[in-house]
């Protein structure tokens, strides 16, 4: 057999010529924050949105994966159908939808068939899905507020998606903000199709949507006809009771849920979910639920998600009495921790008086990983570098989050990776960022 | 909380409010054929594409697991840092790159830097991360042959890809016939940017393509300027000798290499990956590679590959020396011995006098898990319906596979699933099938 070699002449794809999704610069963002996290390893990082694994044992994978098999067999099945469920090629919509179903109900109070879910690689696969079925012509449009997410935006690019935002601070959207988004959108002969909103301790703000908002979007979801991408990743990880889901509250069938079980369970599994139990109708009047398209879709992208990931992932669940809360209480109680301890360093280091006169802010997140820190300078990459050179802290820009531009006074803090020590240490360090900057 | 009741008078979403990909004709024909498994169970399938699973221990899952966190400590690597290689995010082109390049070397003779490998869910999702960034306008083209593999054509229908095809024979395809399609693309003002090959045991048709004709495709693709996609997942499966993988001869890295490690070590691990080791060039001359890219597009769609699958993956590569051919000798034979039986029994029932008196026909794979029968009479969902109910005996129409109609009197058939007895017994029922439809 042959080797490659590379032909001396081997001219090279012009980038120009690939899709345009590849150099949109929202996404090429991030780029720039790894450089800076590889360059100064030593740093204090407020960047990582990733969960605490010190609760993660190794030595239960197998544990979890046996407990799953033992609950089909249990149900009947015979060895060979053990088996298979591990090795094979499974559903689409996936295998572990009732287990699902059964950890939304114990979790959520979401009473959801199996057949409305479907079972994704993430919830960043269902975004996609939600994303293709529903938009279907170069006049519907995505909208979210700005900032969002990255991987809302990424959906979007990936199918020439038009998205169009709306302004959201740190304290919450209005609903009034998205109402004016949606007919502007229709005085330009266009048509929100759907509106992407994660209403509990969002990623990148930290914001949560009240109850009587949450009423209100899912009254104006009905009187103006569009959908509602819930993504909400963070509830279960967040001390103390959360607001309702909209999905809980959605009589009209305006929600497609998105789950997640990165947060919860473990993000290498890469198990998400769609709850989408609205009705598709035919022009033949024959009619399904969209999770049926959904599930077209899906199977043209991954073909089904990961039998082994999703066996484990159903251990775990059947393992703490069906639902994901209960294993989560030591693990909220550790953010809850790692969010007071922040909120509480900067209030020591940044008292009331002192920065009402230097005009630095930040809101007050309930739960979550992230929180809002508003400055009164640029807080770009150069800042960022020079936040990571001079005084070892590493903070992401919130303009990363702003799909047309914005929030460039404000950075995103996570919290949820550090140590109590680090946090004390992290904010001392922002603290002498900041007044460096206010000095130069 | 609350809980999801349906408003009396929810609307339902109109089908032709959903993007076009979910109303495919070609996408939905499958739908038929697994209605007609499921109301005759008791028939004998050549349906299923799906690989034996009798090879297969559940309890060997934990010790690849082990085996690869063992690996993974020999390199130096700290116990938090195993957690984390199970637990966590992981790189977005994957965690086992070097596994999978030694791989490549011990199965494939193909040398390939780590750096320019994406691990991905399954070989569907290379699919589809290549396509979204070498299409990159509405005049771009996905020239495939036909029949051709419904995945790919999912995949061209998920982005509204052009997709043009030129007829491949059950005895394979001939150079002259993609340089005719490219030539044709290009006076209509088009280009055609990628062509899409299953060089070996193909599926649908089990045709392979020969020596001579892999240098010419090669040698047009540099000549005309479009890249080869290679998807090959049937060579390691099937016995005796395989030609060279086109990615082998590549020397103008005109190939983007499609693997799957679905036949090779478990369908449910869902982890495939692509090489794309080509240069992209940026308008400011600075140059990357095109996995670097696909990496990116990934990031919008699935983020990263289950690193519990990608754990046990590596860990039954390293178990078996390091590639995926040692470990399926054993399989390899048991689908040459169904392909040799079922071409006997094809032999036996329809003798060359005999055959050619009615008009069937058949090809004669040299591996892989599929062949064409030629009949003459419409082997289309009318005749599966009676060839299931009057003589149970399921095959797929091979019209499935045509994006833009053809192969309406030939069937695909599947051996590998089936025990001796029931090709036996199945070749038997399909001949009386033939019969049947010849005299009606």
């Amino acid at each position: 057999m042959g080797v490659v070699t590379t032909g001396p002449a081997a001219p090279g794809i012009r980038r120009e010529h690939l899709h345009a999704s590849v150099s949109d610069p929202v996404l090429d963002t991030m780029n720039f924050l790894n450089e800076v996290t590889m360059r100064f390893p030593d740093a204090i990082s407020f960047a990582p949105g990733r969960p605490y694994d010190g609760f993660f044992d190794l030595d239960e994978v197998n544990a979890y994966l046996r407990r799953y098999l033992d609950h089909l067999a249990e149900l009947g099945r015979s060895p060979e159908e053990l088996r298979s469920a591990v090795f094979q090629y499974g559903p689409t919509a996936g295998s572990i939808r009732e287990i699902i179903a059964e950890s939304l109900h114990v979790d959520e109070g979401i009473v959801a068939e199996p057949e409305s879910i479907v079972v994704t690689v993430g919830a960043q696969e269902a975004m996609v899905l939600a994303l293709r079925a529903l938009i279907s012509s170069r006049d519907d449009v995505l909208l979210a507020p700005a900032p969002c997410y990255v991987g809302i935006i990424g959906a979007a690019r990936l199918f020439d998606v038009r998205m169009a935002t709306f302004a959201e601070g740190p304290d919450g959207l209005r609903c009034a903000d998205v109402e004016a988004a949606v007919l502007e959108q229709r005085a330009a002969g266009r048509r929100v199709r759907l509106l992407y909103l994660v209403p509990d301790h969002s990623n990148p703000l930290g914001s949560t949507i009240d109850l009587a908002t949450r009423h209100e979007v899912l009254e104006l979801a009905e009187r103006l006809d569009f959908h509602i991408l819930e993504d909400s990743p963070y509830r279960l990880v967040s001390a103390g009771r959360q607001l309702p889901t909209l999905k809980s509250l959605d009589a009209a069938r305006r929600v497609v849920h998105l789950g997640s079980f990165s947060k919860t369970l473990f993000p290498g599994a890469r198990v998400g979910f769609a709850v989408a139990d609205q009705t598709v109708v035919g022009a033949d009047g024959r009619s399904g639920l969209l999770a049926d398209e959904l599930g077209k879709i899906k199977s043209m992208i991954t073909v089904n998600t990961s039998s082994l990931s999703q066996a484990v992932v159903a251990g775990m669940l059947l393992a703490s009495g069906g639902g994901a809360a209960r294993r989560n209480g030591e693990a909220a109680k550790r953010y809850g921790n790692a969010m007071d301890a922040t909120l509480r360093e900067l209030e020591h280091r940044f008292p009331a008086q002192r920065r009402r006169a230097v005009g630095v802010e930040w809101n007050r997140p309930t739960g979550g990983f992230f929180l809002t820190v508003t400055v009164p300078f640029a807080a770009d990459d150069r800042a960022l570098e020079r936040s990571a050179r001079r005084h070892g802290v590493i903070w992401t820009p919130m303009s990363y989050f702003y799909p047309d531009g914005g929030g460039d006074t404000a950075m995103r803090l996570s919290v949820s990776y550090l140590s109590a020590a680090e946090i004390v240490d992290g904010v001392a360090r922002l603290a002498r960022f900041v007044d460096d900057e206010l000095e130069g």
